[in-house]
């Protein structure tokens, strides 16, 4: 196999997304954790449900609307310009700590990201975290009016680079968008962040549980949607040594 | 206006889905609730991920691999029969207490239920209920091979009862769904079951939450899509006095 170029989700795979909890517990003093789960869920579920209700709108539009959801049910009142900070983070999310040595060494392949988010989203995350500097091509769905993992998201891809499906790695930490890249035909690394002992040791029987417990558990394991990503790696490091394998 | 039929969503709306936790809770003590709610999130989400990816499998495949999931995650060790009569339950489940006398009230209508469970399914519930003899129709999703809320699932309700949206009154607790019909242009009632005042007061900053609560912040609440149902109800009993206040 030839992998000519490797192409990233951003949100949960190169971004930490929980660089949010910070700045919604500042806002909601006690209340950042579940903020930031509850908004994340319903973040994803939104673009799912305007996609197949056809009434897209951008991951900006998506974004907004969950947090306003998840700060009512909560009973949590707040100034416009509350959603606006906290929106503004969206901007400028933390890399994970091992993204930008492992983009740096991939300098042979053509390196990407394909994202849900949104073009103008993307322009500015992008450069404030130097991937710009790496990156061949950032690649929002935008332009699809269709979030992942629709099969035309992912055709993106061989559209903006020129690269066939087959050689392509795909990487992402989201099962559902592993599953997608797969049923469409590319081939797939798996970023496994959270191991299924962790997992199932975080549950204690009915009672109660954390917040980023139930969040882990609706969203971290590999999903049973009869597809399976090629390659499970435990963090963005293991990269090269994959792709080296692959060579 | 005039409505012409009325049609309601099976799972969670005239059917209590929550029935299966006596028996999920009998094969796995102590997480019975756990594995009720963490399996219906990921029962909807993967009807919306195999629409999106265009890998339609019907409800029970979705169902059972839903509930595989949802065990390995919590590390729920069993034997293949274990799950067989979990959904088995899916056959059997109970009416919420106000649905037959709702339904026996409004023979004037064409009442129909629209369902994304499998034909096969619903030709085992419906008649295992007795709702058979009240209904004209019980129209799976199943021809169409994509979930609700698709405009082509909502669509077979004029392709079956020969009824147009404007006249069909849709009934459904599930907020997605009734965001959905709305988009397609019925007009909807939506059971809020629970309140968003009980809603709020059930959280208690961040520590710990109930696994029901959970699924009730991510599933009860009426959700921001960019559109309303016409009509809150609190049950299926307000029902008749809806339809004579249109009448």
């Amino acid at each position: 196999m030839t992998i000519k170029a490797v192409v990233f989700d951003a949100y949960g795979t190169l971004y930490d997304i929980q660089s949010v909890a910070a700045i919604t517990e500042q806002a909601f003093p006690g209340y950042g954790e579940v903020v930031t789960q509850i908004w994340r869920i319903k973040q994803l579920e939104y673009t799912w449900l305007r996609s197949l209700m056809r009434r897209y709108e951008d991951f900006s539009v998506v974004t907004r609307q969950s947090l306003v959801y998840t700060l009512r049910i909560l009973g949590l009142k707040h100034e416009a310009d509350v959603l606006d900070r906290i929106m503004a983070k969206y901007l400028e999310l933390d890399l994970y700590p091992d993204a930008g040595a492992a983009l740096a060494s991939m300098r042979g392949y053509k390196l990407a990201i394909l994202s849900n988010g949104s073009t103008e989203m993307l322009n500015t995350l992008v450069p404030n975290s130097g991937l710009d500097r790496v990156l061949n091509a950032t690649i929002s769905i935008d332009s699809q009016k269709i979030f992942k993992p629709a099969p035309d998201a992912y055709a993106l891809i061989e559209a903006t680079l020129g690269v066939r499906p087959a050689e392509v790695l795909f990487v992402s930490s989201n099962p559902w968008d592993a599953c997608g890249a797969k049923a469409f035909g590319l081939n797939v690394a798996w970023i496994e962040r959270v191991t299924p002992e962790a997992m199932a040791l975080a549950f204690v029987k009915n009672d109660v549980i954390a917040p980023l417990t139930m969040f882990k558990a609706i969203r971290t394991q590999m999903d049973e949607l009869g597809f399976e990503p090629d390659y499970r790696i435990k963090a963005l490091a293991d990269l090269p040594q994959l792709l080296e394998s692959l060579a």
